[in-house]
């Protein structure tokens, strides 16, 4: 049980008046957070949470090296791209670096969702074409066209479904769907669709525009795609005129220990990549980075301007983050955490039916509740019902998927050994909880 | 002439390679910044620039509040809106108290752009409606859906045109419009063309959504609308059952001098008004504020989340720019220098025959070129020629408008009496050595 403070009160009746309705609070006892450390939150009486959840804070909550660049460029000076300045040009060289060599035009922007907007645009632009095809229960940003392709919005709650331009396909998930993880050629089989779906565009007169995924769903709920699937799905769309665009916005910067990007476990290379959320810990950044080609048929005459985007301040804070994931060796500590918490984690599946699926790489995590194993039918209410204890117990975790029945591990890159020991204990302790 | 230096000729051929093309670097002789004080600039070799274009470092060049809220906010905490957070509600009541109380219901976001989207989201779930009335020339923003919405975009180099939800009206602009600022009936005569526009709409079975406009078109070429212009137009639009939306990106927080907003210049109160620039000083930072029965129609059972906007630092640093605006009395400042500043362009005209009009309102002046001033033809390379040779002398302007002809000032507030002189006695010059 939680006690609810009257300051909480006081934000939450202040927020109900203020702040539109369809912005929700976190856990059924929302938090009031006022400081954090690292992988460490603190709310207003001084109780310390640790984060399982939080990608944003990738280097760490208030990490020095984001403070420091930031108030020292805003010291200086914070200006746009109108004019020249070295910070722009230090960070595009920084973040080249880390793609393949054909990625290597960017554009700076304020968020995902303004980045995956840009991409769109290239695309249409490079393609002249408009149809896309997307993965079921999808998330890609909040801009109208993107809810268009985003079937977790479109076909959700409050949506007006996907305009046929959009054609949906089956997530590669190995759990869930037709084809399962001992299947080798599961990932040649869930590309199958990309192929139908492209004989359904020309059926209708039209061309492909553009595959968009990410790398690895998050929203769609913390899936790994199994090996040769994003390649095969290349394959079709290239084959028919399209743009593969990668959405690694919660994939990137290391976070799945493996590979630097979601992308690379996959073996392929997009003609258009999507950064965001981790890219400036919190400070409000996105980029695309395509090729020269789709930069030089994007160039047609209209000017593309974004007025923060690229600015001073957002490429001082973008290198500081950028370098620190580099010097600070974040990705082989993804790799080793993760590859520890998913050890720690595999044994409650024996202690705990309501675990269908635990999978994940790096710090990259899902655990998948259901409460039959052999129907999969999602636990739901379970999942709610166990982050909001894990809350009550001071571990902070979410849920998400399709069925919002995904246990969705994703904590600051700093999170250690230790950290996953207590989060299992935690979740172990609490799924023994509800079971009884 | 300028010297562009080793540096600055390294910085423009890496810009090639590594940033889109089609992001154009402000003047002939490109300017590598590298510090800001106030409403000055400085470039690489130290040179001192007076800056009469940047609006969006408002309350200055880096600001000594920006660079403090952000640094102490970044190092207790910068987290999302999921939690809750005094910093939210502080700025939301702040905002809010400098509004008409029927606007009450916050929503933050990154940019004018994400702004603008959620605007119109906002409007057609309110309408279930989707035609749009716009201003000729009008831009909004980047995003696929704002450039439909943006004539001086879709219309322009590289755009695919306006699609048939658009509908455009003619500028409210008494200098080359049909009616002129001596006709006190001028506002009531441009928008009956929003009216006959409902007509078309009707025409084709559809229903009106909204009309957007900025209060005081920026781009479209530093206008100040006719008195009653919007007040008759928000009365054809309310009828009509549209929703009427204030792009204030531009004008707010004072710009205009005689009022905060630039669209209680026109005596109005719209249904939803859009922030943007100004608000952060340069962080990223938009706005929308609107009424409580659209913000209803919004809460559909979709959630609105965006990653950063209202995080506890934006929050911090939007809260410190109002403050500052309001505390430091800068709206008085931009009407008294912006009245000198006018009094002491009106003489120009009668030396320098391209000036074809001087208009605005406290620090947002236009001043329009034309090669005869009874064919109105646009002296657009005059224009380019005097913000070059102006740049040359150490002094900041841009061009704006349909035909890039007109002189755009919007100075960072602090910009004072002796900088207006510094200003007008270079564009007197300038103007001198263009015409001999």
């Amino acid at each position: 049980m939680n006690t609810i403070g009257e300051s909480t009160k006081a934000l939450i009746s202040a927020r109900r008046r203020l702040i539109g309705g369809n912005l929700s609070i976190s856990y059924k006892d929302p938090l009031q957070i006022v400081r954090g450390d690292m992988q460490y939150l603190f709310d207003d009486t001084g109780r310390r949470y640790l984060d399982g959840y939080n990608n944003v804070p990738h280097i760490g909550h208030c990490h020095p090296a984001v403070r420091e660049a930031a108030a020292e460029q805003l010291s200086k000076i914070n200006t746009n791209t109108r004019y020249l300045h070295e910070n722009l040009q230090r960070y595009a060289e920084a973040l080249t670096a880390t793609l393949p060599p054909s990625l290597s035009v960017c554009y700076f922007v304020n968020s995902g969702s303004e980045a995956n907007e840009l991409a769109l645009r290239l695309a249409r632009t490079h393609t002249n074409a408009k149809d896309m095809i997307v993965l079921e229960a999808a998330y890609h940003g909040h801009t109208t066209t993107l809810i268009d392709i985003s079937p977790y919005k479109a076909d959700g709650p409050g949506g007006a479904g996907h305009p046929p331009w959009v054609h949906v396909v089956p997530n590669a998930d190995v759990y869930r769907g037709p084809y399962k993880a001992n299947d080798p050629a599961a990932g040649i089989k869930y590309a199958e669709a990309v192929a139908e779906r492209i004989e359904t565009i020309h059926a209708r007169d039209a061309r492909l525009c553009a595959y968009i995924a990410e790398s690895c769903p998050s929203v769609g709920g913390q899936i790994i795609f199994p090996a040769g699937y994003l390649s095969a799905v290349y394959g079709h769309v290239r084959k028919a005129g399209g743009v593969c665009i990668a959405d690694d916005v919660q994939t990137g910067y290391g976070r799945i220990g493996s590979h630097f990007y979601g992308f690379e476990q996959q073996e392929v290379t997009p003609d258009i990549v999507v950064l965001g959320k981790p890219i400036g810990n919190g400070y409000p950044l996105g980029a695309v980075i395509t090729t020269p080609a789709i930069a030089a048929s994007f160039n047609n005459g209209m000017e593309y301007f974004s007025t923060f985007g690229g600015s001073t301040v957002s490429c001082a804070v973008g290198l500081a983050v950028l370098e620190t994931v580099k010097n600070t060796g974040l990705q082989a500590h993804a790799q080793q955490v993760g590859a520890a918490l998913l050890t720690r984690l595999r044994p409650l599946a024996d202690r705990h039916s309501l675990i269908g699926d635990i999978r994940g790489s790096g710090l990259f995590i899902g655990i998948e509740l259901v409460t039959d194993r052999e129907t999969l039918t999602p636990a739901t209410e379970a999942a709610t019902e166990v982050i909001n204890r894990m809350r009550s117990a001071g571990v902070l975790i979410g849920t998400d998927g399709e069925f919002h029945n995904v246990l969705k591990i994703r904590p600051p890159m700093p999170f250690g050994f230790d950290d996953a020991t207590v989060l299992v204990d935690c979740l172990d302790t609490v799924l023994g909880e509800i079971s009884t």
